[in-house]
């Protein structure tokens, strides 16, 4: 009963791709786990640069590759034909196969048998451990921050990210906590807690950032929005389980509804704040909000600064765009509180 | 993509129990589902009278049974081996198998291989069905209500089922809706909420209570508190997909903390018609608390009434045990609103 752990460091697999958004995933692990990142693999035809070691997979194996990350998403998420050589041949060299890809590696019979084989694991981030139990709702050791946002897909991630490396940085004993597949992928272990059955979702919310150090923090990623009409119960499950201390509101610039929910508002910001407070207070009566980060690439360039100063004025804290400016004012709120 | 259906007359099987605490399925299918129950069939040894015709398999099937429903539970939730011949017996009589218990009919091969030759279903209804779609948020056609409660196990199933019964019978159009395995089996269909994969849940609710005739009520059994450590989420997701016009706080007299969590205190009747109103009234502003519903069963008899009344004009709301007293009360504030 732990966590997905995955095996480094990774090569990086992105088959015949030519285009970057649909190897978004091998992007963002070069960008935000290089240290994890040996090199990358390609196929013939393929152009994507990840700024990374060209290997082959014995060289890469040889060069110590513990694990081939499948880094880039074929048409329906399916694991095409022509990347099944360069699979088994990584599973004969003894390495693992980490996807998070819609077809599940587990369900391909000629990679179980080679894995059963060499020994090496299919892992397919997109499916939670067995054995998650209920949430208990006990306090655990060790100090927790939670990015909350307005809606999906608006920087919860890389807001997690950014205040979790910067805190290393600064000598802060911290953790980047994963909730979703890329994020597990980059913190080399976590739970995708969307696909964990409704019954234990705060309780895999409570294994994702386990008892820690009395100065330890734990940045964990948030899920979805509280006010979100098809995805509210995860965030709530990811909110009461992790018992934060401290919380991040995460939002966009100029959105104006849930993004493919058009009849939907987005939630104010005092809103976020209010309902995250009012349903976690019951695990962690200390919880307070400590920022607000803002994904502010819709707005013209010039305008970015006032916008943020305007934001951090109107509501008395910390403003930033963790792609763009600092994120050490939200550091120094939660750790002096 | 359809809700699980079950098909009837059923004939309740229970075994050779002699404890009416394990064959409680089959005596709350007897109580609240009679018209779906055609029988029941026991083991030699087991002494468990229902009130309902005794049957063998091949009777009842010829009399129109429809499904043989295991109504009571072994050690472990398992399918005790004497239970098989019986069990294949009523698959080669083309009747299906419904069982909510902990091991999964589906997973016996030798039931897989009768049911397969029969024709037969063996229906797990503690498995949702695939293809669940996110929750769409959108408004349906026709009202709903639905229990809500300061806890589990405090009776809102019940309370759902005396109030569509009692609509019935006083003219109205409505249904029980059911979001747990008994409720289901008592229903004839509905999905087992918390068995859901999160990202699903509020999808999962749609589902249950589909658009319907304007003046028609679906009268929806809720799931867990939004104030409980652990199953927080599946009411918040089962609320946000219900998107109920009514609901009804079901709560227990003397019941101090959340049962099972003794570090939690259960929350106030007011704090649950607040949170349930804050967390719905995105996908129905017209949603209003009609009443409260009490377990006085802990209760010294000559107390109960006067703790009935005292909560009534405490919250100015109809208030009842459902099992005690009626629930006109409440039906005259739901259907007069």
């Amino acid at each position: 009963m732990t966590a997905l752990t995955l095996r480094t460091p990774y090569l990086l697999f992105v088959g015949s791709e030519t285009e970057p958004i649909y190897a978004k995933t091998a992007a963002g692990l070069a960008q935000w786990a290089p240290e994890k990142c040996m090199g990358q693999l390609g196929l013939p035809g393929g152009t994507i640069d990840l700024g990374l070691p060209k290997h082959d997979v014995a060289t890469a194996a040889a060069a110590g590759a513990k694990s081939l990350v499948v880094g880039t998403s074929a048409v329906g998420g399916a694991i095409p034909a022509e990347w099944m050589p360069t699979l088994l041949n990584a599973l004969l060299h003894g390495m693992d196969i980490v996807a998070g890809v819609h077809t599940k590696l587990n369900d391909i019979p000629e990679l179980v048998a080679a894995a059963n084989e060499s020994g090496a694991r299919l892992v397919d981030v997109r499916v939670p451990p067995k054995d998650i139990p209920v949430g208990s709702g006990k306090k655990r050791t060790g100090k927790r921050l939670l990015t909350v946002g307005t809606d999906c897909a608006l920087g919860k991630k890389y807001t997690a990210l950014a205040i979790s490396n910067r805190m290393v940085e600064r000598g802060f004993s911290a953790d980047f906590r994963a909730s979703g597949q890329t994020g597990i992928m980059i913190a080399g272990s976590g739970i995708p807690i969307d696909a964990v059955v409704a019954d234990f979702l705060s309780g895999a919310a409570e294994m994702i950032s386990p008892n820690a150090d009395q100065d330890h923090w734990d940045v964990i990623e948030g899920q979805g929005s509280l006010f979100h009409p098809g995805y509210s119960s995860v965030s709530t499950g990811l909110l009461v389980g992790s018992q934060p201390d401290a919380f991040v509101v995460c939002t966009e610039a100029l959105r104006t509804h849930i993004k493919g929910w058009p009849d939907f508002e987005l939630p104010s910001i005092q809103a976020v704040i209010d309902r995250t407070i009012d349903l976690a207070k019951v695990v962690n009566p200390n919880i307070h909000c400590v920022g607000i980060s803002v994904n502010t690439s819709p707005l013209p360039e010039h305008e970015r600064a006032a916008y943020l100063e305007n934001l951090s004025s109107l509501y008395g804290l910390p403003t930033m765009d963790p792609l763009q400016s600092g994120v050490d004012a939200v550091i120094d709120k939660m750790t002096n509180a």
